[in-house]
């Protein structure tokens, strides 16, 4: 067992609250009273989770959205949140940050209700983390009821952000739809609330469609195929639709899509693009033009 | 106005939900149905809230004791908590702070519901936070209420984990109470349950006597005279009890004991010690063998 299993391990005998859902989900569901609140928590740190040039702004508006699509991946509402914040020492830098922040928070109605401001050592890597709390509204799907039979659909196309991510780095000016998509995702919190109630399963792309849809696959004990990755127009108009296009594209993260899973027969509530079905077994099959592609080694980023 | 009070300005204006309080307490009241929940989230940074030769399990101990005892000066019921952790890249210094904060949590019944495990850069200070959930048993006193008249008292002398902090910094292998009182604070959760509901006001010391106390005369809008600085064997012991002594004792933080106001003629329903009272006006005044003490310029820790 490596390390960090074992450290997941040690984590997973402290949760052994059913709200922790055993800690497999991005998310905790707390009863309290007559509701269900959905208990998220992120960190993005500098170098790691987004490039040390990007715009603060952007930074700030990445730590609510990301959190956001967890809630919005469970159709919850959000309640509030709190912010664990290292000054950068720049105030205007960190002025920004908030900026971008509250931008996000106000457009979607997540007020903050308290956190804590730390001073780091000179020359660290920054950090920054959120936690947020929704409340459900309804059914709360999770990544573990995945059904054979079902069809599974994601929100939009995927690895928009990866390339985004790619050309930001090449060039930190850049702009254009695709950096846009790395640099200001848009929670799916409208269409997570009319999803939620006829999903068997939905979980946010954050680490790429492929080893989150084999994440959902292992939850839910069941084989999953994807036949269809859906590019945008704008990756197209940058990169093509080649084979190797659309396996990266499979493989990026961070695009914040909403993937689910609805029966047979069902469908989807909102503008949704088929992208494979459920079937019983085990494991993740890729199938691109009808052929069946060997999965990469790396099926996404693994510390998302 | 400094960069830093721009900032909290910054934060105040997105803390517009009732359950933030402003962010003047430490912690969110949030209502969910019948019940209050109290949200509280304090992040540790190497270097700054601990010396890096700590051992790691003190290190996760005092991670969940902080955030245990801003839930213990609400009278809270924990009810579970989120880790952002920022791995070490050495599995066994990580596993030993998982035991210390399993050993906490599990003492005051606090399950991990959920989190964050991140991957630091190289060189990078570490940092954790923990974000508590706590339920309000019944009356939950803030910082903002004390009045003229109040009598104040704490659960326990001050400055000993200060003083355990020096001994630690010269002699990372030193121990003794001292040391244990700097590396292994007790939340005082079975006392703020049954203080909670007589007292007028009440926080946590976490950075000093001296500050916490100007600060709660600042929120409440009263006077606070301290006439007592309560000094434990142990650092008498070690340090002696002079003017200087005492002086140091009040300005020094992570005691963790409870500093709360009574009205005057109810006693407290716990072993405590009084320190002072409450008055009209404002500011903070310190007596000593009943002379008044010039404060010192820094009253504590100002980022704890």
């Amino acid at each position: 067992m490596s390390g960090e299993s074992r450290f997941l391990t040690l984590l997973r005998l402290l949760a052994h609250d059913p709200a922790a859902q055993g800690l497999v989900d991005d998310v905790a569901i707390l009863p309290v009273g007559d509701s269900r609140l959905i208990l998220t928590s992120d960190t993005m740190v500098e170098g790691v989770h987004y490039l040390p040039t990007d715009p603060p702004q952007d930074i700030g508006w990445k730590l609510a959205a990301v959190n956001l699509s967890d809630l919005a991946a469970k159709g919850a509402r959000p309640v509030g949140c709190l912010l664990n914040y290292a000054l950068s020492g720049d105030d205007a830098w960190d002025e920004a940050f908030i900026a971008g922040l509250g931008e996000a928070l106000d457009r979607h109605a997540m007020p903050l209700l308290g956190g804590d401001t730390v001073k780091m050592p000179g020359a660290s890597a920054r950090s920054y983390s959120l936690t947020a709390i929704g409340e459900a509204t309804g059914a709360v799907p999770t990544r573990i009821g995945a059904k054979p039979g079902d069809r599974l659909y994601v929100t939009g196309p995927v690895g928009n952000a990866g390339i985004g991510l790619d050309l930001a780095r090449a060039d930190p000016s850049a702009s254009g739809p695709l950096v846009e998509a790395y640099r200001r995702p848009r929670p799916r919190m409208a269409e997570g609330a009319l999803i939620a109630p006829l999903a068997s399963a939905m979980m946010d792309l954050s680490d790429g469609l492929l080893i989150d849809a084999s994440r959902m696959a292992q939850a839910s004990g069941v084989a999953i195929t994807i036949d269809h990755v859906p590019l945008s127009a704008a990756l197209e108009q940058v990169r093509g639709a080649s084979v190797a296009v659309q396996i990266a594209a499979a493989q990026a993260g961070d695009d914040y899509e909403l993937l689910f899973a609805l029966p047979h027969g069902v469908a989807p509530p909102v503008h949704a693009i088929p992208i494979g079905h459920v079937g019983q077994g085990a494991g993740l099959t890729l199938l691109i033009d009808g052929a069946v592609m060997p999965l990469p080694d790396r099926l996404g980023w693994e510390h998302g």
